[in-house]
């Protein structure tokens, strides 16, 4: 029995193979720091199980395909106050950001259309380009000048009669990279000269830290009809595993065509959008409490990285992840190495490697994502162990340092 | 601004056109009976809520993208309750049954492979297929015989190099068929014959009335590399809004492949699959209590169809639709004709017109779907007006009846 081309094409996540070997060292007593994934521990507010554990409803029945109207007017709210002008009409409730990005590929590619995007990325759109049949092109953009767009003429460059739409991720995962104003100005030009789509997946959209602020091409009226908004709570109010995200455009052909996708698949979860509307009313304030915390660990892990002899990483200025270029030549065996070999005091730490970022997996080889899901004083034990971890390393595989 | 053609191949549910004309004549104080979704009115289980109103998370984190390990092990007791034999292994847990479609679909056929379904077939299939870039290819059955699959020969000769499985949907909607013994022999038989995947949506699987037994192809150990079972909650325990759905096979190989799918869209609502560990965890009394209520309708609505002159309408075996044809040309028109034109006591009925359930709009013109999703004393007034609104219909339209 034969599976797809399509399928075979995706990937496993990196990670898999190395939870094996850390359940191994976790029973022989190992303490491990999970800086792999972008799972955040700070609390779900409060006020979506409140929500939840509020209904009575006789029967949980299925929803509109587009979403309840309750939980598309909060949002709307929430656009609102971020000075963003949009209507129920202009969003579509999906099943988390993923499906969102997922139906945006369908919506806009045949099979063999191209995406662009810049190089690192989010490693899961390789997934959804390989299931949808989706090409992503890549540009690069690199650690030394903190994920600066290229210059417009090579992100051009790679623009063919079968590109249909830009990917950005502002801010940037695994990057941390915040557009600057200049920055959007390059991918508005270049959509709106080659009629293209201009994706901008912003679920990291509340971690812009205080010395860059957060722009949107949605800031921009002539993008009405080029500009698609990927949005999700997951990160943003610290509830992953409630499934609400969200396609955003004012380009009601788009939208109208997307929704059909909605309805393929019903309704998403009742619970979860009743829970949702809870938090997309939530204020600023918990925002700021939220970024303060980040912005702790932010300056922790900074401070540490800066210190380690041949670390290259610029601070990020969004997001919570650092990407970070190491003074060795395969992340994956490092990394492999810190769980099986490497322990300080009983502890060592688990990143991710970068080449799944990369649309070329020997890319990157030399870089690692951490991503700072841990408190500030476990984050500052999690850098001393790297760098303890570092420098054992080089002096264990000289040959395989820089 | 142009969108994909696969988008643009997928059609609107047929229904949202009459919302628009309901709307207009239940403000004139006209009132409709809605017997054209399959969402039942059956109360929901309260074990959900009251599994989910005990959540004390901190963070609603994400969970492991094949399903939480509870989910899957009450899963499994009821599949082990049936005389099935599966292993969580041999489980992933979906967003609904849609999902568990979509991700079969992508992760067994190529753009332009065909999947091979009898016809009328459940209508989403058709969108699932339109953005997957699947063809599927029909084979008619007749309500004039209860739907009976034809010869193995018709169905064979459908089979192409590109056909990469067979779909079978057991009990059947819109159909209520249920397939013997001697029909699931035919299908397997074709499956192992030319090495097809034989896919079996059976989330009415409990909507199964006396008179017949529920067979699946699950129970043939022969077929456990070629067999996928598509499974859902939401029927089976009126739980609709839970999007809760599984992909279930004993082929390895697969399932390996469909985890990827699993691991690109992360996870399925938290709240939703620790609320339906509840649900798995039903004793058969709760089915037994609710096919009395379906046995009563079906009893009700039957007795009532065979009493309209012209209906051709066999008792359906087995899920909560009848399948009607009637003794008119043009069903949309009938239908539309009697929100807009007919009343009785100040009452109609909107019922679904067949063109959807087949893969050229042309067929099922004369032909009707009724959800049996009102209580007893509703469905025989609505059958009432069904009668009353034909008769008038032939009055208004003689050179529309037959």
């Amino acid at each position: 029995m034969e599976t797809s081309q399509r399928i075979k094409k995706m990937s496993e996540p990196a990670l898999l193979k190395y939870y094996a070997l850390v359940d191994s060292v976790q029973k022989k007593g190992k303490k491990v720091y999970f800086l792999n994934i972008g799972q955040p521990d700070i609390q779900t507010p409060k006020g979506f199980l409140e929500r939840v554990n509020c209904l009575n409803e006789k029967v949980l029945s299925y929803q509109a395909p587009e979403g309840i109207i309750p939980l598309r007017e909060a949002a709307c709210g929430y656009y609102g106050r971020l000075g963003l002008n949009y209507l129920i009409e202009d969003l579509l409730v999906t099943s988390g950001g993923s499906e969102a990005l997922l139906f945006t590929f369908i919506g806009i590619c045949n099979p063999g259309d191209e995406i662009l995007v810049a190089e690192p990325l989010y490693s899961i759109y390789k997934e959804m380009a390989a299931a949808t049949d989706v090409k992503l092109v890549g540009f690069k953009t690199y650690a030394e000048d903190g994920f600066a767009l290229p210059d417009i003429s090579i992100i051009e460059a790679a623009i063919t009669p079968k590109t249909r739409g830009i990917l950005m991720t502002n801010p940037g995962n695994p990057t941390g990279k915040v557009f600057t104003a200049k920055e959007i100005g390059v991918y508005i030009d270049l959509a709106l000269k080659h009629d293209l789509y201009l994706i901008s997946d912003e679920v990291y959209r509340e971690f812009v830290y205080k010395d860059q602020a957060y722009l949107s091409p949605a800031q921009y009226p002539e993008m009405s009809q080029n500009f698609i908004l990927i949005d999700s709570i997951s990160k943003r109010y610290s509830a992953c595993g409630v499934r609400i995200g969200l396609i955003v455009s004012k380009n009601k052909v788009l939208m109208k065509q997307l929704k059909k996708l909605c309805q393929m698949r019903l309704a998403v979860s009742t619970v979860d959008q009743l829970g949702a509307v809870s938090l997309f009313e939530l204020d600023q304030h918990f925002f700021d409490d939220t970024l303060k915390e980040y912005t702790h660990r932010r300056e922790i892990v900074n401070t540490a990285l800066q210190e380690i002899p041949g670390v290259i990483c610029k601070e990020p200025k969004g997001a919570f992840y650092f990407m970070v270029k190491l003074p060795i030549k395969n992340a994956c065996h490092f990394i492999e190495w810190m769980i099986t070999d490497f322990e300080y005091k009983g502890e060592t730490v688990l990143l991710s490697p970068a080449n799944d970022f990369y649309l070329n997996p020997d890319d990157g080889a030399d870089e690692v994502r951490i991503a700072c899901v841990l408190n500030g004083e476990e984050m500052r034990i999690a850098m001393e162990i790297l760098k303890r971890g570092l420098a054992a390393y080089g002096c264990a595989f000289p040959e395989a340092c820089k």
